[in-house]
C-alpha cells in the first residue's frame, strides 16, 4: 500500500457527483479506503471526503487531472496525503493544561500534528510549566498598542513555520478582525464554556450564578466574532448546587482538553469542512 | 413504621443547626430515614432535607412544637407526609408527548402525584390524542384580549383543586407576570431547549442554524421571565451535522419529557428547594 | 422527486465498488441522496447504504439490472422502497413500557412500522394496560409442555401477517434455538442491563448488589445465545450508592424504552447490517 | 477558621445517630460544614460523613471524646485533617498515560495528595517519560520466582513512606492475595474496561470483537480479586462500528485517566467508605 491521500471537496448539489468522483480514482487505479458524503439540504450544497490509496499514482498527477472535474462542478476540494503531521502553532496564556494534554497525546500517537511554535502573550516561565523539547518557543507580549503589531508577529512566525493551523490553547487575547480573517479556517478556539450560552468574561461563575445543572466547552474556528464561530466538537459534564465555581473552572478543564484535543484531531484527518457558520465533520 | 414525614428548611447558615434539629426529631423519637444539608457559601444560606418515621408521633404537634425552633432560627420550613401523592394541574397546548409521558409514569408508579386537572388553550381533540380517564380536562381558550380572564380561570381552577403544582407540559402560551407570581415556586416549566442558549421561538431551528453539536432541553420554576426561572434539571444529547431540524425536533421530545418528569418527581419528593434564582435539589 | 429507493450491500472487500454501484446509479439517472459504506479491515468486509431517488425508474426494473453487478462482487443485496412502512410485530409479557413507548412514537411520525400484531404470553387485560387501537391482539401462553406449538403459531402469524421484524418488547420467554434461527436477522431484542455485563435474572438487582456506578441497557438481534446477538444499540446511566434496586428498575424502564425504540426506528430505516456477530450501523 | 477536619464512620443503622453525632460537634463548638449520610437498607448499615471547623478545639482531644460515642454504637470512625495532602504510592508498568495526568492534576491544584513514590516494574526509562520532579522512583522487577520478594519491596517502601494510599495508575502486575489483603481498603486499580463486562486481557480487543457501542472504565479497590473490587467510580464513551480496536484504546486512555483521577480525589477527600463488596460515594 502507498501512503494514503485524501480528497475533500464541497460545492453546490448536483447529479451524479459521487459516481463521477469515485469513477475518476477507479479509473486511476486508487483504492477507496473511506468515503464519506454530505448533502445539507438548507443550503443545497455537496459535501465529500475520500480517503484512497493511490497505488502508486503520483498525488500531483492527481490534483492535475482532478482540476478538470472539480472546475466542471465548481468544486472547492483540495487533495493532500493523509499521514503528513500538520504544521501547528499552539498559542497559550498562563493556563497550560491544554496545551499539556495535546503535547501528550501528540507524544503517544493520537494527534498526527508537528507543532512548529508555541507562542505567549507571557515569557515562557509564566506561561508554560511543563516540558516543551524543542519546540521553539516564541513571547508575543500584546498591550492595546502594540496589538496590531503583535498580531503581525503572529502572521510572520505562521508564515516562518509554515504552519497549517493555530491552535488558541486558552489564548486569552481577543483577535482584531484582520487577524481572524487572516487565519480563517485554520485557526480553532476552544471556548471555555457550553456556547451559546455563556459568552464574555468567567463563564463559569456566569453558569454557577445562573444556576445551570450541567456545563461544556466548545471547540470552533475562529471567525470575526470570537465566540462565534463554526463549532467544530462541544462535550458537557453534570454540575450540581453544590458544586462551587472552582469545581466548576476544575471539571471546565477537563472537559476543554478533551474538547479541544478531539478538535485538532479531526482537523489534522481532513474531518472537518466548513458549511457557511456550520462545519460538518466526517467522524468515520 | 409510621407514614414518613419530610421536613425541609432554609435560613441563614448558622452554628448548630443540624444539631438542633436532629436533636429535635431525636427527642421526639422520630427516626432519620434520610438527611441532607448544604451551605450555600456565595449567599450563606442554609438548606435541610430530612425525611422520618415519626414512629406514631402526630404531625400536627411536631409542626407546633417544631415552630418555636423555626422561629428562633427565622427558617422557611415545612414537615409534610411524604407518601401522599401531590395534586397537579397539567397545561398544554398541541403537543402531548409530554402528557402521555407523566401520565404513563404515573401509572407505573414512577411519579408520587395526582393529577387533579388537565388545562389546555385547544379544545381536547385538538390537544390530547391520549387515554386521561377520568381526569378532568378544562379548555381555556387564550387571546390577546381574553388572557386576563383565561389566567383568572387556571387561579380559580387551581384554587377548586387544591392543586399543590402546576405543570406546564409543553404549554405554548406566556404566562403574565402576574400569574408568574401567583404560581412562584408551584409552576414547573419544560423549556425545549438548552438553556441559556436559544430562548425564544423555535430553538431547534436556531440550534441547527448555529451548527451545535449538543442539543438539550430545561426544567425550571416559572417566574416573570418564562425562560429565566430556577433551573431543576436538564439533560443533553449529542448531534450531528446530518440532523435536520426536525431529527433535533425529534430527539429534543425525548429530552423534553424525561427532564420534565424528572422535575415532576424531584418536586414531589420535596427534593428541590429554592435558592434566590437557583435550586437546591437533595437527589437522595 | 419519485418515492426513494435504499440499496444496501455487504460483500468481500475489492476495489471499485463503490465506483461501480454510484456508477449504475448514475447511469439509470437515479440521484443519490446519502450514500455511506465501511470496510471492515478485520474481516475484509465491504458495507454499503445507499438512498437514492429513483427519478422515475422502475425499482423492479433496477433490481433485475443490479443483479448482475451483485453477482459479479457475490453481494448479499436488496433494494427497497425507503418510506414503506415496516411490518413488525411486537412481543409483550407483563410489562408495557416498551409498547407504549413504541406505540406512542409511531403515532407522531418518528416511527416508520406499521405493527401487524401484538403477541403476549398473557391474556390482554395482563399483558397490557395501554389502547392498541385496532392492532390485532394474539394471546399465545407458553408452558414448558407447549413451548413448540406456542413457537410455531407466532411463525404463523409472522407469515399470515407478511411480518418483516418481530419486536421483542420486553417479552420474557426465551426463543428455542430453532426460533432464533428462524427470525435470525429480523428480530431485535431489548436486553434490561448493559451487556456483557449481567446476563440471566433480575440483572438491575445484580448491578445493585455489585455496586456499580452506571446501568444500561441494549438492543440487539436475536441469535441461538438470546443474550449475545449482535448489538445494534445500547444507552447508560448514572447511578449512585443511594439508589435502590427499584430504582434501578425504574431508571432502567427508561433506558430500556429509549434504546428499544432508536433500534427499531434505525432497522426500519434499512440502517442495520449484520457483519457477523456484530452490526454496522449507518446513522446518516 | 481552624484546618477543617473529617469525620467519617459507620455502623449497623441506629436510631439517633445523626442527632448524637452532630450534638457532640455542637456541644464541642465545632462548626458543621457538610454533612452526608446514608443507610443501606439492604445490609442496614449507615454511614456518614461531616467536614466541620473544630473552631480551635484539638484534633487529638476530639478523637479521645469521641471514642466513647464510637464504642456505644460499635462504629468505624476516624476523625482527620480534611486539607493535609494524602500520602500516595503510584505505581505504573510502561503506560504512563494516567501517572501524566495524576501529576498534571497534581500541580495545578485538582488533587489534594503528595506522591512519596513511584513504583515500576520496568526500568524508569521504559515506564516513565515524563517529568517526575524529585519524586523517588522505586525500579521493583517482578518475576514469577521473585514475586514475593517484589511484593515484599513494596510493602516496605509503603511503610517507610507512610504511605495512606497506593494507586495502580495501569500497573499491569496482579497482586498476589497477601498483597491485596495488605493494601486492603488502600490501594485503587483503574480497569481499563467497563466492569463487569470484560476481565481479564486486552479488554478494548474483547470489546471490538464483541461488536460494543459503549466502552467504560472502572477504578475500583483492590481486593484478591483484582477485579472485582468496591467500584468507586466509573465512566463511558460511545464507540461505532468504524472504531478500531485502536480507536478503543485511545478513547479508553481519556476514559481511565479521568476516572481513575476522580477516584483518588473522591478518596484523598475522604468521600469513598466501604460498604461490604460497594462503596458509598458521599459527592458534597
Amino acid at each position: 500500500m502507498s501512503s494514503p491521500l485524501v480528497l475533500t471537496l464541497t460545492c453546490a448539489d448536483q447529479t451524479g457527483i459521487t459516481a463521477r468522483v469515485t469513477a475518476f480514482l477507479f479509473e486511476r487505479g486508487c483504492n477507496i479506503l473511506d468515503a464519506q458524503q454530505f448533502r445539507d439540504s438548507t443550503s443545497d450544497r455537496f459535501f465529500m471526503r475520500v480517503a484512497f490509496d493511490p497505488l502508486g499514482t503520483n498525488a500531483d498527477e492527481l490534483r492535475g487531472s482532478f482540476a478538470k472535474l472539480g472546475a466542471e462542478y465548481a468544486m472547492e476540494w483540495k487533495i493532500v496525503a493523509l499521514d503528513r503531521a500538520r504544521r501547528v502553532i499552539i498559542m497559550v496564556s498562563k493556563g497550560d493544561h491544554c496545551l499539556v494534554d495535546l503535547l501528550y497525546r501528540l507524544r503517544v500517537g493520537e494527534l498526527n500534528i508537528e507543532p512548529v511554535a508555541i507562542v505567549s502573550n507571557h515569557p515562557r516561565e509564566v506561561a508554560i510549566r511543563t516540558d516543551i523539547g524543542d519546540i521553539p518557543f516564541h513571547h508575543v507580549p500584546v498591550t492595546k498598542e502594540t496589538k496590531p503589531q503583535a498580531e503581525a508577529r503572529v502572521r510572520e512566525i505562521a508564515a516562518e513555520t509554515e504552519a497549517e493551523l493555530v491552535v488558541l490553547a486558552r489564548y486569552m487575547q481577543i483577535f482584531s478582525d484582520e487577524q481572524s480573517a487572516h487565519f480563517a479556517g485554520r485557526c480553532i478556539n476552544i471556548h471555555h464554556s457550553f456556547l451559546p450560552g455563556f459568552k464574555g468574561a468567567r463563564p463559569y461563575h456566569q453558569a454557577h450564578e445562573r444556576g445551570v445543572k450541567i456545563i461544556g466547552a466548545t471547540a470552533h474556528f475562529v471567525t470575526a466574532d470570537l465566540d462565534e464561530g463554526p463549532i467544530i466538537h462541544q462535550d458537557v459534564e453534570r454540575i450540581t448546587h453544590s458544586d462551587s465555581p472552582a469545581d466548576l473552572v476544575r471539571k471546565g478543564r477537563d472537559i476543554e482538553r478533551r474538547v479541544l484535543a478531539e478538535a485538532v484531531r479531526l482537523f489534522a484527518g481532513e474531518r472537518v469542512l466548513m458549511n457557511g457558520n456550520r462545519t460538518v465533520v466526517f467522524r468515520g
